[in-house]
């Protein structure tokens, strides 16, 4: 199923190169007034036009088709549709019977017998993360509402590391948006820029992360084992193309950590309940500690290279090689950032929904 | 929710030092006949006698209370009780109003109002894994049925390191579940067991991670976006206390992998179609590719020490310290394999009666 | 799956003749205190030791064995157990091989390959409707603080007929529950005691009906289309064995109506909006009026009869005759009145949980 | 949420006069061929074109925009569009403030406090019904495949009553979708057409019912309790607008039955299992016989009437009169009879990708 959430539900429709792409989010609050020149500003960000790392220019004008009136939302299952412009579906003809390595072609081709429209990856493109944006674009309007704010940014891009987010106390990222490539540390954006190149030389391409933090929700909300915070964001993190590793806190590295080191000690300072530090990602036990929520996923290099590549002919069933022609992303996490950050968004006004309204109340 | 699954669903419940724990299997195949020391071999694994990281003596034996008949599941809802033998309560009345740093305590207090039974961790507890050690027994004597095998081990305790699965071909690892401590390696087996003497000496804990494979899996098993086979695993994974990272293939190392060296290329070797290097851990696009599927989470250090740590107390609101006295594990990695194995197997099953059906009738 | 719910979910499990039967309510509030006297009391409602209908003697003790702390609920699933006291599994035996008119023996045969539980109907035994009024008595206990009050009554027994409920203001019918048989009309329970008499001699049964009422529901909760109030009721309606109708409002005699009679014309009274009539049994859109919600449950009469019925012999695919023998409830619907309570309070609980903060957050 | 289906997924959207309506199905088999031809055949059934009782033109082209390749399903979401011709929005203007007494109006006005779209209902006009029509065209096709087959037909306008579908043996009615008005007795067309006359001529509107038969389902699909196939089709039913009953096989009529009558006995035919009478329209224990399944559909008069009605200005809360002005349709079942068919084959398509691949295979 290509959806998501509990009580309020997206539902991603489209291929890359059909006419147009869509979502479904059924269960959105009424009431919330779309400006659409911060919606078009939002979905800018995953597009390629910000960065040199891809030459495809993608039109992402959304087009609300219902449950809107006057621009503002009326509870009604939201749909929205964006136009394809650029199909190029001959760039991809030869992919029909050789599977590309590393990419859906061959399970998908298992999976649905045959019949699925593999153009452009179809319904596996990483074109249809634009419908994640449109979601999490509104979700992010109504968290702001209840002073909930996420940011997300390039943590890291090969061997080029960017800094990470403030995890113990709320600090504002607004600006990393408007950046040509989405890092705190600018002096990390040419060196960025630089390997981007060398890589389109090459014809190669490599792996990078995203970092993500939720501030301002408040303590209590998620649920034990298999409906914590946790589970809910990492069912929605791999949902997305090319993921392949998802991290809380301190994630992986707490393999080699003592809890003597590592435990996130409590205390009251103003009043407030807070812990020293954050090593578990204002998580426990699968709920919210009222900490920043930290989460750090990783993005494999994406498959499509210019360089041929080993595979197989199934028609006859024979070994063969591939030349992948046309444009490819040297990087997936550039143009991800967003993508994340909307996500994440879409999941965690799912979970206030749930959770949250003793909190929203009070608002 | 405490429950898992679509078509066949886990509901677990019970905490550490209530009378019993167990857990309901709606949906389970019918005609699954039970052999009672088998399980009683599976439930062992997870038990402490078996390794020397904990003290603690718990009795897992498993009456099934509901849908059986002359041992044999009938197709109802499978129903099973798990009896607390070992209660201690004593030793966490210091703690109800003291939080344990990175416990689930706190934010449990905030969630549910200060009702939650913070015994033992109550609900919250490690035990509870338990019940999901019995849904997973079921699930690999069915997968079992279908030639599909799912294997853990212990992959790495701090600095120490066991060996990878093989993920490029079918490997019987049957023998590991037998061992003192289940690594592939048994060469590290007394390093393992001198780590956790000396933790237990300085009474502080320690991180580690386990692998998990899946074999004979067919291809085409899973679905796109939010219903892939990462999107499922992770959110069973992530159900389990203490797990902070998930990785799929070779996970978090993509970050700096170029895709010309960590493509998997497809061949075909006596009319199979395989890849040569399994870097995505058997999963492409959600899907099944017919390879190996290999996953590898990381277990923080159990947060439980007998260290003194800061901490606050929740009556008046001031900063304290709190000693957690009682018995602790230094590591929950060693004890958890048998139940990434289970989880797993239980997820794979859903998936299989969903997706798999065509393969099922071959068999 | 034998659950129902979205954010409290009951998951009902067990056989008529198995050790214990029990259930899982996963979701509920924290807090909740239990007044073993009146769940007691609840429970006996639908025990044949009320009226007549039954000779079985039923042992309705609740047994609550996690979720739980001081009697109070924790937050976490709270799972309780009902012991079967009453076995006589022999008065079954022809049925395994000769399946019962109108009764799920032979389709369930078919669903579960022959491994089903026969003995006194398995898992499809009206005695799991026991576990309906444990959650149904939690539902009551909490929906009773936010003002909220289910009532059910016996509304026919072949012709024997009720009066309805009050459509259009809060009507006290607390005291129905401590009737012999729980119908407005004390003059119709001598009529209905001889009848029930006069089809035990027969060794026949008959058809009943029992209408639910719910009052002070504000306006406003529920959804369109498949998760309406109608659509969420009458999935659990029809989950009660033996229902094979179910109405709202006018119902079926909607059919001969014209709208100049039967709509419901909205009017102020003391500042309130109310509808004049009540037709559409206080749901209109699948959204609720704030009206009182009424509905109709027809039950069939119980299959078990002692009058000797042909059927067919599934060894050698004959046909021949079976007598049923045994103990026989000649009527569903008398013990079915807390059932349907307790079902609708649930679905109503959950329906609050999901629409009803704003609601509640002013009691 | 306007969403529907477990295995296969239909999200419903759409307001009666926004740019288009649509519907996501999500999970839906690849490889099925869409007929232009028949599909278009299909969605005239419900619109108003085919007999008198509405004035409105709608166009019902439907436009799949992704999930489809070459006419076929590819097995992606398969999303279409259907564009909304005839808007007269002017029309709907003084409900706004006046809610139409039955209608949606006001309990969506507190729902989704005011923001909702009232224009010709919105998202609860019965225009949204030819989106289900799409989905049960596409499921017909599927279930064609494997031999089962649907059919519905008017049962009842006020006190004009059709013939009963043979609930015994496969019968074809696929005639019936080629009738005026879709009823088995030719002979109650003429007093149908008259009847919808003289009421148009009052300005009034009446109650109808509409039967429904679902042939060759194999015996064994289903579930027990709340996943019953009576729950499953009637949390389908009581999403469509205007249905208030819903009954199986005998319905209402069990409530003055003996079993000695109403029995459904077993016997052998042809070494086919089959009962004698099918009172219990082919379900038993919520799982299907093998027997044809029966349901029967209550719709309320149409709530739109020319007549003046009495309501409340929700400005300054006070009492009025309403004359709602317009095209109104004086009966819902005439043209809900292709919806209800739709909706069956829906749900009985899900059902069959969940229980019956068994039966699928052999076929």
């Amino acid at each position: 199923m290509s959806s998501i959430g509990k009580l309020v539900k997206l539902n991603v429709w489209g291929e890359s190169h059909g006419s147009m792409i869509g979502g479904v989010i059924d269960g959105v609050d009424p009431g919330i007034k779309i400006d659409y020149e911060k919606l078009r500003a939002h979905m800018k960000r995953r597009s390629p036009g910000k960065s040199n790392t891809t030459l495809r220019k993608e039109s992402d004008e959304v087009e609300f088709v219902s449950g809107i009136l006057n621009d503002t939302t009326t509870g009604a299952p939201l749909s929205f549709v964006i136009k394809n412009s650029d199909h190029h579906s001959k760039d991809y003809s030869n992919i029909y019977n050789t599977p590309r390595p590393s990419h859906a072609d061959y399970p998908a081709t298992v999976r649905y017998n045959g019949f699925n429209d593999i153009n452009g990856s179809g319904h596996f493109s990483g074109r249809l993360t634009a419908v994640i944006n449109v979601a999490g674009f509104i979700a992010k309007e109504i968290l702001k509402q209840h002073d909930i704010y996420v940011f997300s940014h390039l943590y890291s891009l090969g061997d080029i590391v960017d800094e990470r987010f403030d995890d113990l106390k709320f600090t504002d990222y607004s600006d990393l948006k408007n950046k040509k490539i989405e890092v705190i540390n600018d002096k990390i954006i040419d060196k960025i820029d630089k390997k981007i190149e060398s890589l389109r030389d090459k014809k190669d391409s490599i792996g990078s992360s995203v970092e993500t933090v939720v501030y301002n929700l408040r303590a209590g909300v998620g649920d034990t084992l298999f409906d914590s915070i946790e589970s809910r964001l990492s069912q929605s993190y791999f949902g997305i193309g090319a993921v392949k590793s998802v991290e809380f806190g301190l994630g992986k590295s707490f393999d080699k950590s003592n809890a003597s080191v590592v435990n996130d000690c409590y205390y009251i300072e103003n009043e407030q309940i807070k812990t020293k530090t954050n090593y578990n990602g204002g998580i426990l036990g699968g709920i919210s500690t009222g900490m920043p929520i930290i989460s750090l996923v990783t993005f494999k290099p994406p498959a499509s290279i210019g360089i041929t590549q080993e595979t197989i002919d199934l028609r006859n069933r024979t070994n063969t090689t591939l030349t992948v022609e046309g444009r490819h992303d040297p990087s997936i996490g550039i143009r991800a950032v967003s993508v994340m950050e909307s996500i994440t968004a879409f999941v965690i006004y799912d979970l206030l929904k749930e959770y949250g309204w003793k909190n929203l109340e009070k608002k």
